[in-house]
């Protein structure tokens, strides 16, 4: 029903949508801890019964944010599942959708990836994100067993790096116009993860 | 001075370094921001001016935690400066060295990662990453340069790529007994990293 009436009615400036995106940026910025209703409302320059008229509190706020990563990031995973080939394909597939959601939805992304548990909002993300954790770890599993990946590392160490390679590109990469843009990050992350970063005899790169 | 004094003379459970650990692992689950010298105080058990006795404040604490794993982190690369041989030889040095100081060195390296840049303690941290950031830039741009490291990608993006994978065990990696160690998981980040996760149908893996 909240989403029906979530217009800018009697509360100029902000809808939903735009409310939610500035308390990410808040949250990301100070911590989602270290920001309180007042702050939040005191950021947004409207009163905390304005903030109250769209959502019931900072936990909502943060639900519709990291549920939002993660809907994302779990499309992605359907996406890949659907890629004809073999599993190593469907796990690079993978790899590049993912980059996508992380450049389309860094802010949600770089907040979901900090929720530490303390409540249960924070325990349900967790809980998913062990869900998708799970899921690249089979996919690595069954491409080492078509013998299309390295034998030589427990498959749950390859997907913990091969996806904390992938996270960690909330921590630096910004895209900038006449820069790197996600497919060429996704590119350069691809070959690294897949090939390495030594340059190979045989192949000349 | 302060060092000098950093008893348990009057104060008893706490010296300077075990206060300094407690207050780490604090900012680290609830965020640096988020906790405020009343809750430090009531996580330790003492009073503010107990606290007070050893740090200035909670900017103090910042600032000795986030220089520990700099420190630590120039060490490591003062350490592959020295290494003889080819800068690619250097640079594999350095991960191996960095994967160590994020392993024993885990609260101090995770607080150091979180660090938002809005206090001149925080700024001062975010230029030494910076600096440490170029450094490695340079290493790769030098093993690029000596036909070592494919030149297909850019050498500022391969050492965003190579220490966002180092980065990402503070997210993950624990140390467990029977599991894997901070050598093993060196020895996995390498390979993925320099070789890639794609089995080679020459070497078998």
């Amino acid at each position: 029903m909240r989403d029906g009436r979530a217009t800018r009615r009697g509360r100029p400036g902000y809808d939903r949508e735009s409310l939610l995106r500035v308390a990410v940026k808040v949250f990301n910025e100070r911590g989602y801890d270290g920001t309180s209703m007042d702050e939040l409302a005191k950021r947004l320059g409207i009163s905390k019964s304005a903030i109250y008229y769209h959502v019931s509190g900072k936990d909502e706020l943060l639900r519709l944010a990291v549920d939002r990563a993660l809907d994302r990031l779990f499309a992605a995973a359907d996406e890949a599942a659907g890629v004809e080939g073999r599993a190593i394909d469907r796990l690079e597939h993978l790899v590049r959708a993912s980059v996508a959601v992380l450049v389309a939805e860094q802010p949600f992304v770089t907040l979901l990836l900090r929720v530490r548990g303390n409540t249960a909002v924070e325990k349900r993300a967790l809980a998913r994100r062990r869900e998708f954790d799970r899921l690249v770890a089979g996919l690595v599993e069954q491409a080492e067993a078509d013998g299309d990946i390295r034998p030589d590392i427990d498959p749950v160490i390859t997907a913990r790096l091969l996806f904390g390679l992938v996270n960690s590109l909330i921590e630096w990469y910004r895209p900038r116009r006449g820069g790197a843009g996600a497919d060429d990050i996704a590119d350069a992350l691809c070959k690294v993860a897949f090939d390495g970063l030594r340059r190979r005899s045989a192949t000349g790169g």
